[in-house]
């Protein structure tokens, strides 16, 4: 059976989003817990794993930097699916616990800023500790004799025993999170493979050319693609030199989308196509109502 | 005296480059060392301090979402200056620990994702905790008995009676932040003042119509306006709409630039101007060769 490399313990939200992908699935995948992002998308480079499913972007905190600097710099890693879940943060603690006598609280650094109003007003004096994953920050939550909290989904604070203190306490309710299944590209990709929902291209432009950036948008304004996202990041050069990443939707003619491509890649230092893939989105879906 | 808040504890990369603006500088002011970047922002909002100086961008990890977010937000904030600062980190301990003896690496989460290669190669097993900042990191570290390592700047780790284990472990040596001095516009905020060396603006474009960035990039570039930075942020509403950090250079005709940012403004949801500044790049001064 094929492997899917998901960030662990048991609990954090890419888990209850790859159990999704698991069922739904037509091939058969067996889940293999690993502790960082960016052991998972090594190990898939090196074809430990056939796969690892990781969060790219959430709603309120923005990009993963770890996975777009590591998709950017891969040679051989391209997307394969996209999943979007919805998020539910609660702070949860042991049973007994007071919200008012709350003196630490735990969790991965994303979910402490999608919480960062409620957070502010509510726990002025708190302590913050960031851990590797929201399910991490129940475990220790759970094996602490002092009054901890961790922020978590329930299932998390389930899994460890604990209750929860406060619901719902991301600044807006509209939190979600796009998820990435990547793998390597076999040998027989096709770079003008454009069958998916969208298609995602990673390139870097010559930022001591004033409007080098408009002059590749351009090439997909003029033909009407529509960029459903961009995202500068640093070269890790100096600083003001970046590579930029652009999603776009391939709903167009076909043969107009890959003429963008061609006269991107000509404008561009380097270009990488991450692949094109298909869209599962779960924002209005029973089963992600309760995560 | 006036009063600027910094990231502390007194060590800290901030620190140390807010203690060399305050000696170039004319106007004298006292150092208030404070937590967190989102505490020294609202007190300069509220007038407990008259201005703050915080981390905007590092060229390994990208921007300080945080700081983006706050100036976007807030009504009253522009910068005043942006200083460029060359960063060293690196891995300290108490005299006597070895490096193949470390079990714990403490230090803020933009350090540990700066030296990501050296960790990942040097360290696969070691526990990574993330701490407020450098400094706090080095403290931790000094009143521990164990064999822990923090991740700082020479000085943050020598305020704290630590050695240097391992010397300039970032990834690249070409590591530096940008830092921004930012205070409240006072009544006689002059919205068209473009004097400085830079202006930055903020705007929310129309995502749901194809091209609105390029519509809006075409007024810099028609005008020849040279973009230093563009930075898509979640406008933290549903997945998929941004807002748009764009730094200009001011070294244009005036009366196309102001044209410029008129017509980005029609184009716009809403445009912030979050001032027009002066840059201090300390990248080859010696007095930033040893921080």
């Amino acid at each position: 059976m094929k492997k899917l490399g998901v960030l662990g313990p048991r609990g954090t939200h890419s888990e209850a989003a790859a159990n999704y992908l698991q069922k739904i699935s037509e091939e058969k995948f067996e889940l293999v817990i690993c502790s960082e992002i960016f052991e998972i998308l090594h190990k898939v480079e090196k074809g430990i794993l056939d796969s690892g499913f990781v969060p790219v972007e959430n709603s309120l905190e923005g990009s993963i930097n770890i996975t777009l600097d590591t998709l950017a710099r891969s040679k051989t890693l391209i997307i394969n699916r996209e999943l979007v879940w919805r998020i539910h943060n609660h702070l949860m603690a042991k049973e007994g616990t007071k919200l008012s006598e709350v003196t630490k609280i735990f969790s991965h650094a994303q979910p402490i800023s999608q919480c960062r109003r409620y957070l502010h007003k509510n726990f002025p004096d708190a302590e913050f500790i960031i851990t590797p994953s929201t399910a991490r920050a129940a475990e220790i939550v759970a094996n602490s004799e002092e009054n901890f909290a961790a922020i978590c989904s329930e299932r998390a604070g389930e899994l460890n025993g604990l209750k929860i203190l406060a619901e719902e306490i991301q600044d807006n309710k509209f939190n979600s999170t796009r998820f990435f299944e990547i793998c390597r590209c076999g040998e027989n990709y096709d770079e003008n493979n454009i069958s998916g929902d969208k298609i995602s291209l990673v390139c870097m432009v010559d930022g001591s050319q004033a409007g080098s950036l408009y002059s590749v948008l351009e090439e997909f304004a003029t033909r009407k693609i529509n960029m459903t996202h961009i995202e500068s990041r640093p070269a890790r050069l100096e600083l003001g030199e970046y590579i930029f990443f652009f999603d776009l939707e391939t709903n167009v003619d076909k043969k107009l989308l890959l003429e963008s491509i061609s006269a991107v890649r000509e404008k561009s230092i380097w270009l990488k196509n991450l692949g094109s893939f298909p869209i599962i989105n779960l924002l209005n879906h029973s089963a992600n109502s309760q995560s």
